[in-house]
């Protein structure tokens, strides 16, 4: 089974870091393949980047057409999830949804823990309709820049959200590129599960493509037939037009 | 005041409609403009053709700063709002979101009536933090070319399903670029109120730039700073970066 | 146009304040009138106040019936607001209604701000159904008395919780009749944009005159027909009558 | 113990029917009152009647302080409920509010059953925050008169509703001044308990009475303290005045 | 009117306790027995134990079928209140159920306090369906062997805790056995009412053994019939075969 | 890796077609384990017989702990899912958990069909928090017998329903056990996918065993310890203990 980690932004090393995440986290059958986009925002920060990005992740998704079994998003905004399930003759898998999901089958409750702006994961678990679920969205205020000057100060930082968050919460779930990996440090000194999207993306997308599951053949999730199109590339615009 | 009718997908004549309302509603010391953005899909129909033309949109207002005091987003899918109202440094009103927040001040509950699926149009609501002013949304299950091919059948039905909402709603909004104009056209036989998105668009546009508040200086409102991208136009990449 | 700026307390001072402030936002063509009930409590501070208050309203708008083209409730709870809005032949905005519709234009969510009990605010936006777009509602818990004294204090106060606010909100509704105009005086030294009810009300006002649309035919918001009653003043029991 | 069926219409002759039913249900020990405002609509059909009507209660409820120990709202709209339960030294009981919260314990979910508009008890059982409680609330469409002048016809109607009702809902509220006793004739006929909101409130009271809890020192229920009016009757004058 | 007290867990104890609480709210006609379970977890602090305790639960109650006029469930969780009031041929009342449908006839908002896990109570409240009406369930965080070891700390960190509740909310249910009685102990002291379930509960058991109302014939609340089962006590076995 | 497929009522039959499909869904190097109740109801189809149930499965997993690596809950009702979340050292699905969650990877909405009362399942979605991604749940109002005696007119009917869910939803859940396996016989006649809570309840055991995470050591969801008991069985009494 192939599984496409697709990156939203056009940073190589963010798809690189995530496909190495994905790689520990397969099935001894399972090949992961990584996509970067031809175009679009570095590091999606802002809604307007996010928004830009769904462009440059679908070019990317429909050249990859036929070369994979199952596609997971690797960003943590989920960018243009609900698109590209609807594009893909595959399933596709959001890495934050499938923390979510996963988060869901540990307890009542679960958290998000992210670095910066917490409100677009607060829509984003809205979006995905799992408020009720979701005890709180916290951000600890510091940048990625900060992760990687310096981890240990980082680390102690998101512990101590972690303890608090797990006051309400039974499991946190671990959303933003730069925390990929961050599970596997902090789990043992966490008194809940941590949850990390890339493996949890993988798990489900591996279920998925084992349950071999039909696409719609009707309805907003029935692939594009007909639609035409100017100034696209040539497989986005084929995938538009189906046929 | 000027104020720009932006298309989100490429067909020049729904523009050109567009913004032939608009002028309707404008008032005397209003200019509006129109603008079609120069690649995607040509009409959007569905979510793949949602999400791509966000990047068209978004492009196309990158190449009107300065220009217009307001944009009024000419797509009944309110397509990309959040990145522009957030992009640009001006008031952005989205057509659809503009009828229903008018909406909110005649009843207490409103409608919304569209040609095909409802279910995108519920979830937009629900975005827009509505769903309990809106007593259902509906379709009528016929194609804009049925429209345009009979339109004495279409109003028929149109009037039907709006006698039908009217028990429960207390006033409708008219969803579909394909729809334009016809709450004038109707709305001497309804019973309720009909509500055009350019209408209301416009006029909620002219109210901000009269009440001239500034744009947030912090938070996921506040212009992109020093975002980095590749491939991007040159007038979408400077706002990106800023300065 | 003519604007009635109806207050629902039975103090001639506030409705001054308010008509002044509507003239500030008030375009070139309308002319702004106020309206002070004739009987009813002298300022509005509890449920018990509000819903005597709402008779005294109703009285003075029955009174201005074919005077005006649009009514803005001057009171900040949004007293007898579906009632006014039944009842009246014409558009009927209220005050707070108007501050959260525009706010919904600015950003995915929006705080309110008051002096003092913030649950009767949380019930009214709850009312307007806008709580999923309403990150908080929080008083400063001092009286109108105290920022009449110290108005330096209180903008102090203000700012501080406009800063707290901030973090969450895109936005931020002042709420209380004594508020009126401190957006101007804050608004340079806040990150966000705030929003004054009067102001947000005429502009609002003024779009629906523009838009003309109907009143319902039927349904909870049609004019009452027929309906009798006993020891009312003359213009309002015509009202409940029709005809 | 006194308790007082406060009618918010000046029908008389509904007051007489609803102390009447509320004797039926009283206790051995319980004395029932009947009151009816001096001014207001003749019967409570519309939004602005309901909003008027909450004065002449208000006034009704202060000229019986000290005189009764409970207070029943009898109209089915819980007409001025929160205003008058912060005003009364006693507590207040709405009768819908009271059938409602009697279904909560028959079953997971309530439906509510009314003549004409469904619409007000919708967002009356969403004020009381029952909402999720509420399977539906639906009218049979039949007119008060028409109820009066072919009850067989109307207890077929509502049979009808009942069944179908039953389908989702655990038990029926009867919701409406003249279905009043309704519950009684049509109970051995029904699959599910029938509520009629005078008994309930009845039941309620004496229950609060006996409880004898203590009123809110603090808060919006604290009642009323140097509020200042004019134009009121003496007794609601002193009441706001407290002291 | 006999009215059983059945306690969920296995502690005679607590039993009592309850028990006594109940004489003390009872009227003079009511008669309160009391039943604990004859296997299951001696007190119940895990949704383990909870699940383990509902068979316990309705084992003693199929025991009292035919000597008891209505039931009130003495456990905080309100274990198994659907199956028991599906179950008896009487009503079922659960005593924080009770106490909240209580709170609600008091103010616009509750509070519940309780010592330890307020996750438990957030969802037994959102079972309920109450949420909206609930503002906050907090847990001071001591054992309920500290509450006995220092009655005098316990009853401040609950005032303090009562005097931070009363800020938006208008009444306090306490939950938990250990606080049977703290209301009348707490009261002159606090802001708001006090809540205890068990007073409530007998309360609102006398309320519907006055209303007499049918239990469902159809539906998920109507009696079991024909149910086959192994292994379990001769009632409990012949109450699921009904007949 | 051993995942238990654990009935809840005492139906050994329900069982063993609950294995067959399981090991249908498994992975090469998965077993499949089947585990019975000893006492209990036949067929859990009422609220009681579900509360009961709960009390055996939990005796049931008990004995099974240190032989399995997952347990997978075999009834549609997932009785007990927390309790046995929180007991169990490993991780515990729900079989309607899993297929709802899963259906939310598939499209933005998903309904449920079952044979009966549909209430039931409203319930559990709600419980799930899930109730935003549901569009509707509906039973064909058919007995398990009637579906054994005409497996035809049964499909015909399912069919039926499943066009008409697919006009809202993008997915359908098929929940109860006589309709294991159903998905396979439908799904090429569906235009949507249809879900299998036994194969989903699998492939997210499977998952979840891979992702290997820890339990948590804290709040509702750690084990109990230290927890007293009385006529439990010892497999039982000794987890409740712990240590």
């Amino acid at each position: 089974m192939r599984i496409l980690i697709a990156n939203a932004n056009t940073t190589e090393a963010v798809t690189e870091v995530c496909v190495a995440a994905a790689r520990q986290a397969a099935a001894p059958g399972t090949t992961i393949l990584g996509a970067t986009p031809a175009f679009g925002p570095r590091v999606i920060a802002t809604r307007t980047e996010n928004a830009i990005a769904a462009h440059g992740l679908l070019d990317t998704l429909a050249g990859h057409i036929g070369q994979v079994e199952a596609v997971v998003l690797a960003v943590s905004h989920d960018t243009a999830l609900d698109a590209a399930r609807q594009m893909m003759p595959c399933p596709v898998i959001g890495m934050t949804e499938a923390a979510c999901l996963t988060a869901c089958t540990l307890g009542s409750r679960f958290a998000v823990l992210t670095l910066g702006d917490a409100g677009a994961y607060e829509e984003l678990v809205a979006h995905h309709g799992l408020t009720a679920r979701c005890s709180e969205v916290t951000g600890i205020g510091i940048t990625p820049q900060e992760v990687l000057r310096d981890p240990a100060e980082a680390q102690a930082r998101l512990l101590e959200a972690i303890g608090r968050l797990a006051v309400r919460a039974h499991s946190v779930v671990l959303a933003g590129a730069v925390l990929a990996g961050m599970d596997r440090v902090l789990q043992s000194r966490a008194e809940v599960p941590l949850l990390d999207g890339i493996a949890c993306g993988v798990k489900l997308a591996e279920a998925m493509v084992a349950l071999n599951l039909p696409k719609p053949r009707t309805g907003p999730f029935a692939p594009p037939q007909g639609r035409e199109s100017i100034g696209l590339s040539a497989p986005l615009a084929a995938l538009l037009k189906g046929g």
